[in-house]
């Protein structure tokens, strides 16, 4: 059905349209019945609806109906599966035309730039581009079923501490290489039916009013085509919000905001054609779904459980294996810490599900007919356990063959609202673990938690499984791949640092309650441990397989990449072991042109295999300019100086199997003015200029050769002193000022 | 004699003054016969006199005459004894005067943020106090002959790296907490005759056009009655120059930019009154050494060669010794590196001295016939040794029944004009050292060198001796340290971080090319390696002595502190060694008041105390309210919060052995202005606030307690939410629009 919004909109009263500019309540937008607009309702998610029919909230404090919880994105973004990203949003989005939900809010694409916020297990990753890729997925997923999505939070929102009102201080690189990446992806390779601005202020301006954000870039360099809603409550000034390119406010604050709409139209301070556009888009989003709505969808609780098993299989990450896993049927096994019986699989606030089942570990073991038994030990709630208990754990752990401890953190650990404080477990799983590690060398940790946590057991264990907040399937995807019916292949989408003093943020994250700066910049996650050689518990990337793969036969379709190509990158890789598994195979580029201030490597791609034993697949991905470009705050673009780029392709950030160099040229010219402060050094770089920067020293140098021998030091302080010498401090090798002007009038004209 | 300089200036003609605001050649100022204004004359300094009376330049590559050369900075921050380098002051002054020297180009205080940069050698110390009191020290000096000085380089100039153009890119606070105290320091307390500023830019401004920094700080806030001088070509738009604050511009330009001024004035760009006060400042400076020339003033190279000496010896930093040091008469010693024989003294670039005389290490050892026998090894000009002699120097280790290596950085490795590419020693050294630890466990390294490097076989050695750049008194001063004749009593007045790689600039040091970006805020030195709990090899202020000292008694005036009053600290101290010593008892304040982003200590009093063994002596320093404050961008001044200090008082930052807490109470009120962005948790922090929020919450509390009981995790969540929550997001707990306004208003009644 074809509708004309434009002309809907013109039968619109003033009053109408500024009301159709806020929620009508919590959930839902106006209606309004005689020009036949009908009112939607959205969701919290992402990873799962929270459609309220009682008393709504933010939060997740009141109910909500039965659905069904997946793994939240700390999770599914370790699949590095786009496909099965993909399905997961076809699943959620079946499931909200079921419900009549006209948009799930979600996904949550902020960067992890610290392990300390609280919401990070609602986070894809500390990569942008990995981020990106996992937020198309979703987008395309849900959006196939005409259910709406809203990528959040828009911008730079990587704490919770003061997050309603503190201002992220970001250069402008750092922005566009690490904070928007993924925002940009998702734009222009998805188009989510909506952009949820955040609460926070990116370098002094709230989200809800940064019309260089909401309209410069995301609509205007990036075509968005839906509409901005913000976060539950992120409005500040209300016009001036629409005039940056807010359309919706969530939720309804009465009508004290539609009035200032109003009033603001009224005496000339808005343009209505401003107003207008606004109501187009919302109502453009609205029809979209009133439109298209699906009624052979069904939400089937048990085919989804099984799927968000399935899904939760593929996103776990074996960090450590020493060969004790997988379990064997015949192996006496003891199970030791509640997360066994009750595990954690999400988090708090706005995402938090009423799951409709949940399955832990121990039922689905028993379920089975597995050789365990169980012994709580601690508590999954909180940081308590007697010394009794203890004592019985060792004691069952030392009778066992193998002994497998469930730790992680308790909820009120990590939630949406709070950051962490520190980046440990709780003390007495840290305690019970070490005491199991002096009598058990078969000991296998099991890991529930949104964000790493330091493990200062790691090498006294002998196998590690990072099951993060796997949703409600978590319990059987455990089963599974602990006794090896599935075979681990999710990669770490974020780097665990030995301490979290080691994190880049360290010094500056939560800021000083007004401000947080960013000082790290570009060199977030790995990139920052990287480039300082910062040794780390477990890279960017890494996770272990109960097989292994080889590498070889890098090749690219060309050595020679420009402005305009692309470069398909292929590699053989090979299951070199016993059994079926899957490879993430990871591609990073690295800038070998000594450009300064650039992270050692950057994923810009990856792709997922699965292999049988002894098979042999291609794996296949592309580079593109933009895949080799830094942003250059000096022209406002993306940039990559002509030269020589390397291609690493592997197993891991730290485990590069494969490289090849390739070549790379531009037309794309820095702009060069020559001032008094121009050196010498960069006018012999530049190609305008360097033919007539050679002449102009040559009296100069003349001069240099009539003296005797100069020491090795002495002529290397003469090469840097030219070389840094700006134009305007000829005077001291006694060019006069008059000759100066010359020489920078005549330089200009070659540029 | 008095002067009326104001008539002075006045009988000038316009090109007179301008005249003045320039120099005559590169040395000396203009002189103007008629009115019997003389010519003065400079020198480069600031560790002795660079005299040029042939060619001039300020590279030191050129001849001047014969001098002494004293330790340089690195070497005499380390000695923490402001009198001993006030006696070093004074000696320079007498050389001056009896040279018709008018001035003396130092101290060079700028703070050291990286180790790679090239001048850090003239450079003081990583830490701002420590910086202040040297710079103090050496004014006074100097200044005490009625010599002038030059505080030098005005300001934020750290590497070497195209300083002439590259623009600092430093926060405010960062600036006034690291790179300003020394300047100030200085200015309040010894007033320089002279600051010269810079080459670089300060957030996009030349130091010599900034009158923020030149005006504003320099004068109108601490008080400084000099003239500023530009450093030798950092002049760029003169007459722009001259409005913010420099008076005088070197070397000379020709007559380009004094008719510039000239035509400013004419054309009314420029008042003549700001001309007026430059000549009068530079005026003042002249006739205040023309007025008072000592002719009693004598410059005998032996007696002050023998100064170098002693200076230097309490300069050297014992970092290592398990007891093999002190040397004993009758062991069989050996010597191996060629610095032994022609050690490393002093750096590349406007600093060097024609030095009168240098003793070798080996030369002193043969004059006291001691049993040292010698092989050079490498050499100590370039990384550079064969294979037999690193066998033949093994042998002689094995040999000896102790060995020596005489390690450093080659002239070429560390200059004025380029900063350093890594942190290492010549790897042919490090070879030779590590070869030699294999057969001779009694090795002992003496390390000549400008700034830190790094000493992969540091927990090999028996001892480590670091001479720094020790001034041509160097060989005999390690002599006496080596055999005992003198106690090692120096200080690091650095971190030596244990890798490049840890220091906190690493990521930004040196910059693209046009902007060097001081990431690391206020975290430079020892405040960052603490507060990232990052392992160094030796940490600030760490040396050892042939002896060892107890700490009793730590005792304060007063336990409170206000904005007005001052704290003596006082703290037993006690030789419990066989041989006297000298002690730098170590002053560091901590804030306990959980402020953000302070670092963990800071120093902030030492003194250097000589005794006898057995003998105690009582330390005594001061604390006032600046000490406990950090410079607060939001008043634009130095603010402390009141409550809970702890003063740490010990040997070194990292070994601090008696501690107490003092109390802080303050008139200082941070402004509070209420807006719609201000938190519930903000409102409840401040007392003028504060009982109106409670009275505020009220309802909205009573709300929730009627609710079932609640979670941990929930509890913790709305506490959290409630704290963050800005006043205009109330509306999401139902409060109206109109009520927020009411409410603001109110509160802002209040403050």
């Amino acid at each position: 059905m074809e509708r004309d919004l434009k002309k809907l909109v013109a039968s619109m009263t003033l009053e109408e349209k500024a009301g159709m500019c806020s929620g009508a309540d919590f959930w839902n937008t106006k209606s309004i019945e005689r020009l036949e607009i009908p009112s939607v309702m959205m969701s919290d998610g992402p990873h799962g609806m929270r459609k309220q029919e009682g008393e709504a909230d933010h939060l997740g404090l009141n109910e909500s109906i039965e659905a069904v919880c997946f793994p939240a994105a700390c999770a599914t973004a370790s699949s590095f599966d786009v496909d099965l990203i993909q399905r997961m949003g076809e699943i959620l989005g079946e499931e909200c035309q079921a419900e009549d939900l006209s948009m799930l809010l979600g996904p949550a694409v902020n960067i992890k730039r610290s392990p300390l916020c609280g919401r990070n297990f609602e986070y894809f990753s500390e990569d942008p581009y990995l981020a990106g890729k996992m937020a198309v997925a979703y987008i395309n997923g849900v959006q196939s079923w005409d259910v709406g999505t809203s990528i959040k939070h828009f911008a730079v929102n990587n704490q919770e501490y003061k997050r309603m009102c503190v201002s992220s201080e970001v250069s402008e690189r750092a922005l566009h290489e690490i904070y928007l990446p993924a925002f940009e992806e998702a734009v222009k390779e998805s188009q989510p039916k909506t952009v949820m601005c955040s609460y926070n202020k990116i370098n002094g301006v709230f989200a809800s009013e940064n019309e260089e954000l909401l309209t410069k870039i995301l609509r205007e360099e990036w075509g968005f085509e839906g509409y901005v809603v913000t976060d539950w409550g992120a409005i500040n000034e209300r016009v001036k919000g629409l005039k940056a390119g807010v359309d919706l406010e969530m939720p309804s604050t009465g009508d004290y905001n539609d009035k200032k709409i109003v009033e603001a139209v009224k005496n000339g301070e808005l343009d209505e054609k401003v107003l207008d556009r606004a109501v187009e888009r919302i109502l453009k989003v609205i029809f979209s779904y009133v439109d298209h709505r699906h009624p052979e969808a069904v939400f089937d609780r048990d085919k989804d459980h099984e799927k968000s098993v399935e899904i939760e299989t593929e996103c776990a990450v074996l960090l450590e294996n020493n060969g004790v896993l997988p379990l064997k049927e015949e192996q006496k096994i003891v199970y030791i810490g509640e997360f066994a019986e009750k595990p954690r699989y999400q988090g708090g606030g706005s995402s938090h599900i009423n799951s409709s089942k949940v399955v832990s570990a121990l039922e689905a073991a028993q379920e089975k007919n597995r050789n365990v038994t169980y012994l709580k030990g601690f508590s999954s709630e909180r940081d308590e356990i007697e010394a009794q208990e203890v004592e019985k754990a060792v004691q069952a752990a030392k009778e066992a063959d193998i002994a497998v401890v469930f730790a992680g953190l308790p909820d009120a650990f990590e939630s949406e609202s709070y950051d962490r404080k520190d980046m440990k477990l709780p003390a007495c799983q840290n305690h019970l673990i070490e005491e199991v590690t002096k009598v058990q060398p078969n000991l296998v940790v099991v890991l529930h938690n949104g964000s790493p946590v330091e493990t200062p057991w790691a090498e006294q264990t002998a196998a590690i499984l990072e099951l993060y907040l796997g949703g409600q399937g978590v319990g059987e995807a455990c089963d599974r791949l602990l006794y090896g019916q599935a075979n681990p292949s999710g990669r770490l989408a974020e780097t665990f640092p030995l301490r979290l003093e080691d994190n880049p943020s360290y010094l500056s994250f939560g800021g000083d309650g007004k401000t947080v700066d960013y000082t790290e910049g570009v060199y977030v996650g790995y990139r920052y441990y990287e480039a300082k050689k910062q040794p780390v518990r477990w890279a960017f990337g890494h996770g272990l397989s109960y097989t292994e793969f080889k590498y070889d036969n890098l090749t690219v379709s060309s050595e020679e990449l420009n402005d305009e190509n692309e470069i398909i990158v292929e590699v053989d890789v090979t299951n070199i072991g016993e059994c079926a598994g899957k490879e993430v195979v990871q591609l990073y580029v690295t800038d070998k042109n000594g450009t300064v201030n650039r992270p050692v490597k950057e994923l810009k791609g990856f792709t997922k295999l699965f292999l049988q034993p002894r098979e042999t697949k291609k794996a296949q991905m592309k580079i593109s300019a933009r895949d080799l470009s830094f942003y250059s705050e000096e022209i406002k673009d993306w940039y990559a100086p002509a030269g020589t780029y390397e291609l690493l392709v592997g197993h891991a950030s730290d485990d590069i199997r494969v490289s090849c160099e390739i070549q790379f040229t531009t037309k794309k010219l820095l702009p060069f003015h020559v001032t008094g402060a121009t050196t010498i050094g960069e006018l012999l770089a530049d190609f305008r200029t360097a033919a007539a920067t050679m002449e102009l020293l040559a009296p100069l140098q003349q001069n240099g050769e009539n003296e005797e021998e100069v020491s090795e030091a002495d002529q290397q302080m003469i090469q840097a002193i030219l070389e840094g010498l700006p134009l305007k401090s000829l005077s001291i090798v006694g060019v006069t000022g008059e000759m100066i002007e010359g020489i920078i009038y005549k330089l200009n004209e070659l540029c």
